[in-house]
């Protein structure tokens, strides 16, 4: 056991990220069956929509597993009231302060984990109480700090500065990868974009074979001026790129960027309008998988290179 | 000894970036010394004083050593007569095609590697004949590549459609991140922002106070219709972000840039009007520190963490 699998009493230091329209009850218990943490991405749930996911989940694993929880979310206060309500026992927030839901949440026994983006809203979570902190790196997909920290830069810095338990993502989905944020001080990691293209994931079919189709490059981190958000390259990202090139206000990519594009990309399907949020790591995933394998796979990638650094000349220069 | 060691004839698989204003004869042999591979940055030199700088290298090292040449530089076809002429052993080329140099270098028995942001130019260069590739992610200081993949994103994709040897570039500063890099497929480092605040810099001393005070976040990728360039956020940096907000075309840009702000701010020490190019991880440098020193540091902890990936039961979860 390593702090993380002991925190969530789970097999292995796997979180699946809790991704809008993507992270259903399918997913999270197909993870959590398979030894990870499987989290249900409530950030695109109505409340009713999120109960319903819940109790699902809870019929189809008798394992741990969580919600993730974006604190700008309109409803919070009701999707905090079912979490409790239905004795989830792992919370993941994110796209906030964690002061307010922390000590709610923990006062009900449930682990909670925050997710940040720089040294210093790590500091200040592990203050307000949580028990884990995700930190994210500027090639993971979705919305993200404005920063730009990488994952190789960002995960020392947080694991020199708190004591509790660290997770990496961002740029990750083998186990050469897991293994490589572990030497920088995580503990566990979290994995979004290749559990994008796994079996159980709800996402679209048309975002997952654009995500298979997605090479080296073809991701950009966008809209800044609002919230920035990691996009595969399409004909609505190129409009942004325009945009932003011509000094659009925030006001005017707002307008451009109306409302429920992400869902239109992401669960409709229209992989040229919408908007795709995927990691830098879409290069390296060509095959849609279940989570099962997709887990296994990373494990036995892991355990094989770990060995490697004790047994291959390459690491032995000296 | 592993593919680096070997094919430099060195003793640690850890090259010194070849930078502007930063590394003259005394860093390049300073680290050659060390065990490490010193280049030369040619990229700020006129001819003659190249000329020099090799000169003096070979007079106070009897190792191997380098000098980095980008390929876009005006006098570049006389650097590379003087490189010849002098029987420089390695030759790191960059910004710009291979092919050209390549075969008149490797005809006259020099090493030449070639660096590059991604792994189409990375296949290219193979093709092109060179000896060993760089690969460098978002996160280096200075000039960088425009589809922004990150260390951690980038070396996995290139390891695994090169059969040379691959230097990781970006991020890079510890004995953690150099056996991160490694594990990511990597057969060496290439570390530049941490050499930039060694004693044997020609950095100025304002710059390389610049660097220690430079935390998280503050550095950010500039310029991007121009050259992209990762520069510390100080008062000319601010100008220009405002600039490329209100949407200013190249030419408004390079107009804002002028002539000779990186000389302004690395050499001559005017650290709010000029140029500070430094990588992110500029964030975990704190010390000036003699080459030697960054060295032996560097592979204490890599050998320390190199063994306890075999021991520490943070890795064995399974």
């Amino acid at each position: 056991m390593n702090k993380i699998t002991k925190l969530f009493g789970i097999k292995y230091p796997i979180i699946q990220g809790g991704m809008i329209w993507c992270s259903g009850w399918e997913l999270a218990s197909a993870v959590s069956n398979a030894g990870g943490l499987g989290l249900i991405g409530s950030g695109s749930m109505h409340p009713e929509i999120l109960l319903e996911h819940i109790r699902k989940t809870k019929e189809n694993t008798d394992k741990p597993f969580g919600v993730n929880v974006p604190l700008i979310y309109p409803e919070v206060e009701k999707i905090i009231k079912i979490i409790i309500d239905e004795k989830v026992p792992v919370v993941f927030t994110s796209a906030g302060s964690p002061k307010k839901f922390t000590p709610i949440l923990k006062n009900k026994g449930i682990t909670v984990v925050h997710v940040v983006s720089n040294t210093f809203f790590a500091k200040k979570s592990e203050v307000a109480g949580v028990d884990a902190i995700v930190a994210e790196g500027f090639e993971a997909g979705g919305h993200n700090g404005r920063e730009e920290t990488t994952t190789m830069a960002l995960i020392p810095n947080v694991a020199k500065n708190i004591s509790i338990p660290l997770i990496a993502a961002g740029g990750i989905a083998s186990g050469k990868a897991m293994l490589a944020a572990m030497v920088l001080g995580a503990d566990g990691v979290q994995i979004g974009s290749r559990f994008v293209a796994s079996e159980e994931s709800s996402a679209h079919t048309n975002f997952k074979q654009a995500v298979l189709n997605a090479g080296e490059g073809h991701t950009a981190l966008m809209l800044k001026k609002l919230i920035p958000v990691r996009l595969i390259n399409n004909d609505f990202a190129e409009q942004i790129r325009e945009a932003e090139n011509e000094g659009y206000s925030k006001e005017e990519l707002a307008e451009l960027l109306g409302q429920g594009r992400a869902k239109l990309g992401m669960f409709e399907g229209d992989v040229l309008q919408g908007e795709l949020e995927i990691g830098q790591v879409s290069a390296q995933i060509r095959k849609i998988l279940p989570a099962k394998d997709i887990i296994e796979n990373i494990v036995k990638e892991y355990r094989y290179e770990k060995q490697n650094v004790g047994l291959d000349g390459k690491y032995d220069f000296v």
